[in-house]
């Protein structure tokens, strides 16, 4: 098969594309049979694969078996097991069967739909399900198609926060009178909010300095102050600055620590600033009854985003952002090249997703959350949120069991936040000792957890919550825990 | 399956993974068998799709079975097919088997490789296939890891130019002694350029009257005049203003035109602006040795964007971005967040890709483009763009030879702009005319195009390659336009 021509070259052919995709399937299948087996935390050092792989490309075409064999013999071994039922980092990333299917379709039709007309089915489910999920979170009709509001895939949260710190901006800045009053706009936050936001009000030009990270503190949880929030907005108006945004956590990522909503919304209220609610993680639980009050106050709200992508199954990338008033997005992000003109777009009757995003191209997304929801239904979703939970309570019950160990804060979602209490002669805490303790874990290969500092102290995360995660791998990982949390204080 | 239990919910099981994604993969090839019988472009109106769906999640699961009738039933009536062979408007989006399996490994692995140390495999693999595609493009090494640069897979062009410009803005306003300076910096395009420039340059918080359009004329092909250039960044020296960034292109949206690149950076270097080559198009071209002149000069930017998405195979989405000096990408875009420190990052002897682009989370988008260039090879990747050239050669000469008709610029890559000829009394110059000949071809179903204005002339964009268009397609078309205008020019 070394020459070109046109009998060899059928990118595209519906036979073997289907032959070769049902190879890959049954790869991928015995991916998950025997995840396993490998270690959770890649083991490769840095530069492992530029030794294995030719450093240019090939000039003739290469027998998918090869490429699957370097899959399988440089790939993997350099993964870290993001799908591995012990696998406890960050937080984690569901795939399913069901996003499976639905990043297929959408990659398989592979429509671009910038605009209503290029592709109205993938602008009109997109609308669907963003009202689906905005109901199943029973979010007030304000941020709802079916209402004054309205919703967009995105996928990340950095792109959401992006497009909302530029629509404010723009606001803002028509109301001064122009964009040298940029450095003027503050932005709030607190020292637990995910970085991403910081890194978006930077890239939209808001100085740095102009970004108040609120200070929270073990006595609250890590939850924002609404009285420290206040104090510094009033400390910014005198000082001639001009109050933008305030982004609340409901599930921080150090802790799962939540914001109060409500009194948050009442001062941003108050003051005319734009209450933004991160729910990344957390807002896929918000689905369950006995969550929901965490969103309390949402109504105060100018918009809110999650991530279906972390805890709701739909694979990356998938990020929903609701907002009350669109026009404010639209007026900021849209455009009109000749290029793209068409009636549908003229009548304004329909939605130019384009124009609620940063880029042009865009992929199906709607397709898989769609089939998310429709695959599963509430009931299996619920089940899905609460499962975890459950196990996640029942490795907080074995933390608080054995004495060696403490809660750092108490557990939020399914996310544990434990350590290694420090012995009263430990200058720096126990940080040293819980750091060893993770390494100890994660280079067994037999789980992965990540850290984080909070308060000044270290604090273990396990996050529970991978598609394929059971009871017994929870059991499995206290036992790996104490093992080596054993060896550790023996040594010491 | 009405409730929700541990048996009935198995979202990531192996076996039932394997037989629902074939159950798809099957769906997909029969709609690649079946693509032409569909109209190219959709007639549904507006608000098609909320009729026909509920308006609120179903609580119980539904069979996939179910699912799939209604994406037959529902979505893909609503769909404009971008893989159909008569699909001829924007740019096309070529979906691959080869693309498609990278992305059905990407979703499955679904790792999520926002540092090195969280799947370094992720990392690694596109640090090694940016070089791989660099190569190909006989990019100077000051563009490759091998060299002194680097590259990054983004998901659009726009995300690549944001990160651009933050980079460049955040030097200038070092330079410049603090963020007040935003006001003073300029950036340079034509009224050719991709509007997402203009749109990222806002969004990076410059002014939208800092964005200078630099006029292109019908004499020159619509490319981009460096002593325009010159004379405009003089202008605003004298006038106090920071010339920060020029954009040049390599293939334009409305008729391909190229900047002349080496004019250009010579201009550029004189003045330190920075030179950015758009090669979303285009750039796949270049790998052919007979058109790589187009990117001569390229030494002489400072970074360069190419989609994989439009014409190399890889499926939606996928841009590659090249710079010199990465580290001015890190220096605007890095974060340390506790959270993700880890030992390799500290090592400086790694990539963390997070640092490269605006969100943190990100898809092995890696894979595909590898896949697709070893699976083809070097030879029937050539084969595939020289067979479009050939066909879009071929439509031109139809043009040529249908005395009605006219080209309107000459010919570039594979995108023909022709339109019929106006008659000497109409006042439009022929606007509604071929304004009506494109919707007559769009809604026959027939075929699909779209259309630019240049220079004041309404043009008729005929973007041939999609992945399964062949040579009786574009015969096919061009008896459909004759017979359209026929039609038109006896009732005009
Ligand atoms: C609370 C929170 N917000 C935002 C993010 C950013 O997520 P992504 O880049 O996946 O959208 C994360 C990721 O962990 C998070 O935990
Ligand atoms: C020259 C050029 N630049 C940039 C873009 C933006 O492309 P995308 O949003 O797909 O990256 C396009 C899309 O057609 C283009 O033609």
């Amino acid at each position: 098969m070394g020459s070109a021509s046109k009998n060899t070259f059928l990118p595209l052919d519906p036979v073997s594309f289907a032959d070769e995709s049902k190879t890959v399937v049954d790869f991928i299948a015995d991916y998950y049979e025997n995840i396993e087996k490998y270690p959770v935390q890649s083991t490769v050092e840095p530069g492992y694969l530029s030794a294995r792989l030719p450093d240019s490309a090939p000039y003739c075409p290469e027998p998918l078996e090869d490429i699957l064999k370097d899959v399988s013999d440089c790939i993997i071994p350099g993964l870290t097991h993001w799908q591995s039922p012990n696998f406890f980092a960050y937080f984690q990333a569901n795939a399913s069967t069901a996003g499976f299917l639905g990043e297929m379709l959408c990659s398989g039709f592979n429509v671009v739909g910038f605009n209503w007309i290029s592709s109205p089915a993938a602008t009109e489910l997109e609308s669907i399900v963003m009202d689906w999920m905005g109901k199943l979170l029973m979010l007030p009709s304000s941020f709802l198609f079916a209402g004054t509001g309205g919703g967009v895939l995105h996928g990340s949260t950095c792109e959401a926060a992006v497009c909302v710190l530029a629509a404010t901006r723009d606001k803002a800045l028509e109301e001064l009178g122009g964009w040298e009053h940029m450095t003027k706009l503050v932005v709030y936050a607190s020292d637990q909010t995910h970085f991403t936001f910081q890194k978006a009000a930077k890239l939209v030009g808001i100085p740095p300095s102009n970004f108040r990270l609120i200070e929270t503190s073990f006595s609250t949880g890590f939850s924002m102050s609404p009285e420290i929030v206040r104090s510094a907005i009033e400390d910014d108006i005198k000082s001639g600055f001009v109050p933008l945004l305030l982004c609340a956590t409901i599930g921080t990522t150090p802790t799962g620590a939540v914001d109060p909503i409500r009194e948050l919304g009442k001062v941003a209220m108050e003051f005319k600033v734009w209450l933004h609610i991160d729910a990344a993680y957390a807002g896929s639980a918000c689905i369950c009854p006995e969550f929901r009050h965490y969103l309390d106050g949402v109504e105060l709200a100018n918009s809110i985003s999650m991530n279906p992508h972390k805890w709701f199954l739909t694979n990356m990338d998938c990020c929903c952002l609701w907002i009350k008033e669109p026009n404010l997005l639209t007026d900021s992000l849209s455009s009109d090249p000749e290029i793209l003109r068409n009636k549908a777009s003229r009548s304004k009757e329909v939605v130019d997703y384009k124009d609620w995003q940063i880029a042009l191209s865009r992929r199906f997304r709607a397709l898989k959350l769609w089939i998310v929801i429709r695959r599963h239904g509430l009931a299996n979703l619920m089940y899905h949120i609460r499962n975890d939970i459950a196990m996640a309570k029942c490795f907080e019950a074995f933390v608080r069991k054995d004495e060696r160990f403490e809660m750092v804060v108490p557990r939020k979602f399914a996310l544990v936040c434990f350590r290694l209490k420090p012995k009263a002669e430990e200058e720096d805490e126990g940080r040293e000792l819980n750091r060893k303790l993770v390494e100890a874990i994660n280079s067994s290969g037999r789980a992965f957890m990540s850290h984080a500092v909070a308060g000044g102290i270290y604090v273990i995360r396990c996050a529970i919550g991978t598609t394929l995660t059971q009871q017994h791998h929870v059991d499995d990982l206290w036992k790996l825990v104490q093992e080596k949390a054993q060896t550790l204080l023996i040594n010491n």
